[in-house]
């Protein structure tokens, strides 16, 4: 079934366009309406084309001004085939700055291959897999951690046991040249409902960027973000020059036991740094108890050693909340 | 008029009492309850009371951490005097970790005198006046920039135009040794309604403590806190030792053109870091159109030039929402 | 599958039936209860069926008082056939005054087929299609602009491409003969989850009626609901009499272009009456910056010319929201 | 005790200021912020000051455009003397659009004469009664039916004792000659927590203009406002001329028999229109059933006869909602 | 200052007058609305004035049954003298079923002697103290235990040092003849928020009654209530006959230790049933964790003996929530 | 497709085991969490398998506590076989309190055979339905009548044309010795989504147990599910010992004639006790006004005479409630 999405911009048309997915949607304060998702296309004529996706998760801002900054700055007469963005792509969350929509609750990243007579989110990812991956060769998706983690800044590739797209992917890793890469483990191959692995579906090489978080935006996040997909930008051949800097680090996640959840409720205090490089069974925080303060705080502990690549932002934590994880270097 | 709020804590007795104040209140689903907050007293024998507030705003998590260790784990045999403790002040607010009360929409820390016939925050602020500053010598409140700032840690002493206390305050930044300390100007003495104005009230010598922010925790900020209260409560005759450190910087916050305030709606990023040394019309960020991210970003510039003591760390912002506020070398 | 909503009315029974469709929905304070949908038939021997809805949406009044004020005054002795009715069909909605259910968010008219296990609109909307559609020789579906348009009344027939239910429907825009009648584009025939799709489903001809709007109720707009429901009443045979009134004016709506829609967040100052005949170019009004009112404001403009049948009855408006519709003269 | 609201409009300078009342107000989000209250001050050389306000309550849109159009568009250097201007008086309201303010759910308009360390509500109240209206000769307050009301253009003069005042106020009203005029009753002057009991206790004349409403903007309403407002404007030497039209019909509210209120739930169906004539027991509409719409709707009648200028604009009504009132001719 | 509040209820009139308190309330759905409390006055000639609430708090339903029964089913003719009744007193908690108001959180039995300006809680309190209780001679406050208490059904009467005052209510206790009655301890005086100590204010004898409770209705407790007010009619003269019962238990609550309160958050179980007879020292009930179900549990216990007058209704408790409480017999 | 849910309990090793199923939930506070759902093994060698149930809706304590006290005091090495307990099933409803689930508003016994992919609820449906049944022989479900209901206790067995099965499940009624046993009705057989449809999917004879309710926990209800759970490990040969108890009368609810439903909104009078024997006609209660307490109430009646097993536990009622329901001797 096609998506009931439309929009103004015509994906084969050159220049700068700078519009919007129209997604309809009644509410009680407007019969009519639509959804107005924020959408670019930057052409000059043919060549390869990047998906440019930030604001997957309302959250997380820094992909929100990379893309923007893209689509409001960049020449179009300065390159060479297409770029497609979406700088705010599930539009509710981000308006509300949450991880997921106001509407319908939705996480965009888990709503894959959606369904064009869905929610909104639904529908949104519908169109994304139906209507832009088809016209893709390669996806960026501009990721952080959001209100509840902050990340070392990192690239991520989702596993495969395709060699030919195991080796893209690698290269696409080097180029980005994240602080830290981490290719995924078979063990992220059962969760298909990504935009990952939607791109996977469509022979599109992607990778998902975390860039700092924390429900804030810090320079150095931005930099990195910045450089990275410039330098993707001219590995395409869309633009002629992009600033190089160090090699990435190439880690692995290799299995849930890379991350910490919380086993209680409480207030977390970290014991370690991002960055910290870390052994099993250290303490990486305690949780305090809001309601008993004079209560013996719970420690937690890494499960396995590693690089702390991503910790709990909030202090108020959950039983079940992840409090943090570590990458280990790829064996 | 005198407090509702009962406690079964004897502030006369020797030793640890770990217990609460008992604020009365009845709501929907409990007719003749109370509210608990957490309450300590820790003496031994006659000498200095020295007042512990930590969750005085819901959100700022590390003075809840470090109110709540000493509580639980100083030896009260090895104290001289006595040590009152909120580790938990707004109990509400640290339950629903925000800076309100939830069930008032309460700041305590605009509530004071307060009021005991008055909402849940204004009844607690009566109780904290009337009954427990007239008890103490020196009164630490340990802040954050909550959930909206993060500060570089710092300690504030509120303005004034008594010269003994000017000179004990002054006393009382330097045993502390925040990295920072900031002496009020004289425009801040027009507020009356905080704990510092209750406690210049009372003739209670008292330091506000600014720790990290973001509504997260960082190792950093927890010790600075540990060793400040420690060096205080040395400096007091409680304690006999604490670990000494480098000396503060004396600053001031001499005008309301030491902080920049948000311009307009947006997603805001920083340009500058904590810490930074910035010079007057240097910008302090941007603000990003989150509906329509092609819009060019609105700058925000500092007014007056300093040390970046504070920033907002939240990305998205409001017309009117502090962004920033710099600190300058004490004249 | 069959419904799980069962009703004490016998559809088969001659007489006055008032009662309700019993939805099952356990909720938190009601374990096994039901939603009471009010239904009625008005059966007097073999005869035609007339299916009247009002509610569909729940802040679209007219309807409802419309069909209410028929189940309790008309006399079932002096008809030949049947009616059944829905006079507050989303029930959720109707009681809370909402276009969508307050229970699940659901738009009814966006919820056929239906589900007999899904939420209580996509259940209503099972039950509907599936046992009351083909009992129905012609429905008519009393909307409004409800709390977000207003219209001049205007009566709806969906697009077809069958020529015998095309003819159908326009006589049966003739009988009913509301000022404006309007002629589905086969644009609209993608759309396939309204009740009027289902009615096509079914083989029932089908009108839906805009009357008024803006959340309230007007006399003239009831009197033309009214009449035309009797007239189509006389039409089927199924009274006697009705009062004639002027022609109806056969138009279209052909395209999206007979829309307009909000480019941007403010306060709508309409230029432009319910009725005008206006030009393509012209505007239909300004939107106003509410946070900062000295913004020049935003000017719309319609982009096809005719005559303005339908506006935005809401002062603040958001990007996306429909301004307001014109349909043109059918050629 | 001042207010501890600040601008940095200077309100002794010439020419256009277009700025910002802050009003002090710490959130979850934002805890140093403040309210941007949008706020003007035209003037050149001495001479008399117009106080204009819009945005009194949210929900009522005619006064903020009006007043915004004024302040973007009058040239100040063609004036003599000085207009003063709220056009979103109570901001958060306005932005929520609402009639009370989200915050503290604070009616301005009966919040006076405030309180500098109130609600922000009370507090807007108290800084425009100690520090605007010390400042102004003539205060327009410009208010409609807002979203539950729908009025015929109608200028209202609270009732006064002092003849001079009356005076004042009857020549006022015939200079903004709204369709209708009316003149308060005895009965509310012991209404002071107004903006017009403000104005009264600080000399200032005033009206109180309702203009349409039902949550909706018309041309018609706005064009009575802009005259009406620069029609003032003239009368005060403002500005050199203003448009002149057919003259007010002066009439009055002259006791709470004018006002009919719904005494069931119900949805209203309204039985006259406004500005229709209507005598004594005459029926101003009919209430319905939402969930027994057979049951038999109740009808309400006018206490009294008179002209219809007010009329209940939304369908759902609740006993106790003021259904509509009537103005009789001044005897 | 005089109240707001207006009815068209004439308290000097014969007869039976059923109507509204119009507490004037202006909402986002209703300008110029009043919130209509029923009340009712049955007089015939003159004599003493019973003043009956129920409805004190919205979720305690017997006395709204019984008070609206006396109004509906009484006639006037029959009395000797008057009876001023609100059986639904807290209209807006009344229609929530809640112990507060939801429009401002009001507790009315905390409200007292309100304000006119105030909320409308306040507002209420404010009437009945300053134009009910001076026209009452005896005032019967119909509670029960609400949706979080349950209760043996119980008499109270508030602790007074007037020996005059003393007796009377002595007496009336025995009148109304509850299973068990209790006289209020002097530490209860300091609650001078009330409606009884409005009423000792006032110089009206009164008495609160608690009957049953736990969010429902039974008949036992009905039959009480019916009884016993019955009871207090023909002991004023209202009325000439009434059905005689067993003596009530004279008993009282002598300090705070005979009510048990939570010490932490848990589902509670209780081990006694209402009417038990219990030691100090033996358990109320226990705490089961929800969370982690295989935690031991808190049990509670009852810090002195006596009989259960009173249970927690709720399974879900929190910390610092009544568990229930004993009377002990009369010393 | 295979469940999302993983959990670190090997239901294969012998021991006691208590941990939780990890129910992966990305929300706005923690992007990588699972909720916690509380989860036992308890196992000896080999043997029969009981699954335990509490909480299968959070407003129905019973069951929570006593399988939770089974899994924290039962020794497994007193067990022969298995037992497998949630005791807390629906976790995010019995965090809340409530029926359903606070974040997918999901009835966990409306959710069978669920879906990996689906909402919280029907994710963990489909783990019961495609982990935990294949492992079971039997399963008891322990509910109540939760917030709304109150149950004389007892026991229920689904409907079934299988003899064989059948007569099993009347065996197990006799076991479990309910003060009632009620055999379930062919009627009741189209309900598939409930958790004893999916058992009987499985071949897994099962009870559901409706003890006691209104919110709240009494120490009879308690003592009988105690019992009864012993006695069907006793019956199943897991352990050796168990209180017998007077025999559980046999009976039916036959038809949705033994229900009562409430005609209208209003305040539930109850005009019976649970346990009575009433005969058809007779008032099951009346429905009071809130708004109106004078109006005449509304009688309800049985609609078939019985025993009442259940009655409403809340005062306020709407239409469509059920206000009770009785079962009949078993013909």
């Amino acid at each position: 079934m096609p998506s009931r999405i439309t929009t103004d911009i015509d994906f084969d048309r050159d220049g700068r366009q700078l519009s919007f997915l129209r997604l309809p949607h009644s509410s009680n304060t407007s019969g009519y309406g639509w959804i107005p998702i924020p959408a670019a296309c930057l052409r000059n004529g043919p060549g390869p084309t990047l998906l440019l996706v930030g604001g997957n998760h309302g959250d997380e801002y820094e992909g929100q001004i990379t893309v923007g900054e893209i689509i409001r700055t960049l020449d179009p007469a300065l390159i060479t085939g297409r770029i497609i963005a979406l700088p705010a792509a599930n539009f509710p969350a981000v308006m509300a700055g949450s991880r997921l929509s106001p509407i319908d609750q939705g996480n965009l990243n888990r709503s894959f291959p959606g369904d064009p007579d869905g929610t909104p989110t639904r529908a949104l990812a519908h169109y994304i897999e139906s209507v832009l991956l088809p016209m893709a060769d390669i996806l960026l998706d501009l990721h952080s951690g959001g209100a509840s983690m902050v990340y070392l800044p990192t690239a991520l590739a989702r596993g495969t046991t395709d060699a030919a797209r195991a080796a893209g992917l690698a290269q696409l890793l080097h180029v980005f040249a994240a602080p830290v890469s981490v290719v995924g483990s078979p063990a992220g191959m059962s969760e298909n409902r990504t935009l990952e692995a939607a791109a996977e579906r469509h022979g599109v090489l992607n990778l998902g960027i975390e860039l700092g978080g924390g429900a804030r935006v810090t320079p150095a996040a931005l930099a990195i973000a910045r450089r990275g997909v410039r330098r993707v930008m001219r590995h395409m051949g869309l633009v002629a020059d992009a600033e190089d800097g160090p090699p990435t680090e190439m880690m692995e996640v290799s299995s849930d036991a890379c991350f910490v959840y919380a086993s209680d409720w409480g207030l977390f205090e970290p014991l370690v740094e991002l960055g910290d490089d870390v052994r099993e069974g250290q303490p990486i925080g305690r949780l305090h108890s809001l309601e008993t303060p004079w209560r013996e705080p719970v420690e937690e502990r890494f499960r396995t050693g590693g690089r702390v690549v991503c910790l709990r932002a909030r202090g108020r934590s959950e039983r079940g909340d992840c409090l943090g994880h570590v990458a280990t270097a790829r064996g």
